[in-house]
């Protein structure tokens, strides 16, 4: 029972800061803030991430890699068409920032652009992130028949355009950026077949 | 002479900030910060900034996006074909970003993404940036003889697209995803011809 409920606030620090960051980035996110909103004492935060801000910083990036990662493999496995594939994502990211009323951006990138030069494990995690949703998207056009090289090349252009019109889709509170570029990347992606 | 090194003053402390913001972003930049970086004293930098750090990072935005609309302008005006002109500015940012030990990635985006929520100001410099590089994209298109609808689309794509790569670019500490992106965007224009 105790151990039951102890994966339970950690799992509840990480969602926490990953929350936190998204919306306030590495430094405007304090140790008091993660406590308050995950409803943890101080002390669970400091006996669950002995490495501090660091490490939350680390595992919250984590849980936003995985969070992509999965909206990632739900699209492109219900879409079979790959270039379809492009405008249902940009459609599904598109609604998720309308929905949170463009408070809700990449949870990666926030919280490590500011940071990653000063802390290479928060870059690192930021790295593995990008290489994950990379491999998704590569694996999903090797699958619907794309040569390798071509299917890597695209793969990074979609990760990029997506991470570029998320971002710009927030700062100007509206959906075109989005909406856009899942177009353009399905023309793209069918411009290769 | 008193007036003209005034003028000095403040332009230099809104470099500084616009540089330690573009690496640290918003919280992680303090008016101690901005006052050594710009060799000035603390007095001056709250008399020409009365509205403190909102106010700085509203300027230094305001810089930002001079700089990299000058980069847009320069790249733009040099490529006759609209096509090259893409990859031509995919190369500019891949050497600014390695020439800078991928330190010095988009000065808008790291400053404005974690208080564009919190700072109404920021935001709205930040979407004033946004506008004004799809504007001069959109016009490069334009006089290329593309339709308007089909140029300000483009325009989208091309902006989020550049953002996107050089985040990525700075973060997986490569040049490759601004190469690629480079080459689709070239891609992708010529598709419309």
């Amino acid at each position: 029972m105790r151990a039951k409920q102890e994966v339970g606030t950690r799992e509840r620090i990480v969602r926490a800061t990953s929350r936190l960051m998204q919306r306030h980035g590495y430094e405007g996110t304090g140790l008091k803030d993660i406590s308050r909103e995950a409803q943890a004492t101080l002390g669970s935060v400091y006996h669950f991430f002995p490495g501090g801000k660091v490490e939350l910083a680390v595992e919250a990036i984590g849980h936003g890699d995985h969070e992509f990662a999965g909206l990632l493999r739900t699209v492109l496995e219900r879409e079979d068409d790959p270039a379809a594939a492009m405008t249902a994502c940009a459609r599904e990211l598109a609604a998720g920032m309308r929905d949170s009323d463009w408070m809700d951006g990449c949870p990666v990138t926030t919280a490590a652009l500011e940071s990653a030069r000063r802390f290479p494990p928060v870059r690192e995690a930021a790295e593995r992130a990008f290489e994950n949703w990379h491999g998704i998207v590569r694996d999903k056009l090797v699958r619907s028949g794309f040569p390798d090289d071509v299917a890597g090349d695209l793969a990074h252009t979609v990760v990029s355009t997506f991470e570029g019109a998320e971002m710009t889709a927030q700062i100007m509170r509206s959906t075109t950026p989005l909406d856009v570029a899942g177009t353009h990347l399905a023309r793209l992606v069918d411009s290769y077949r």
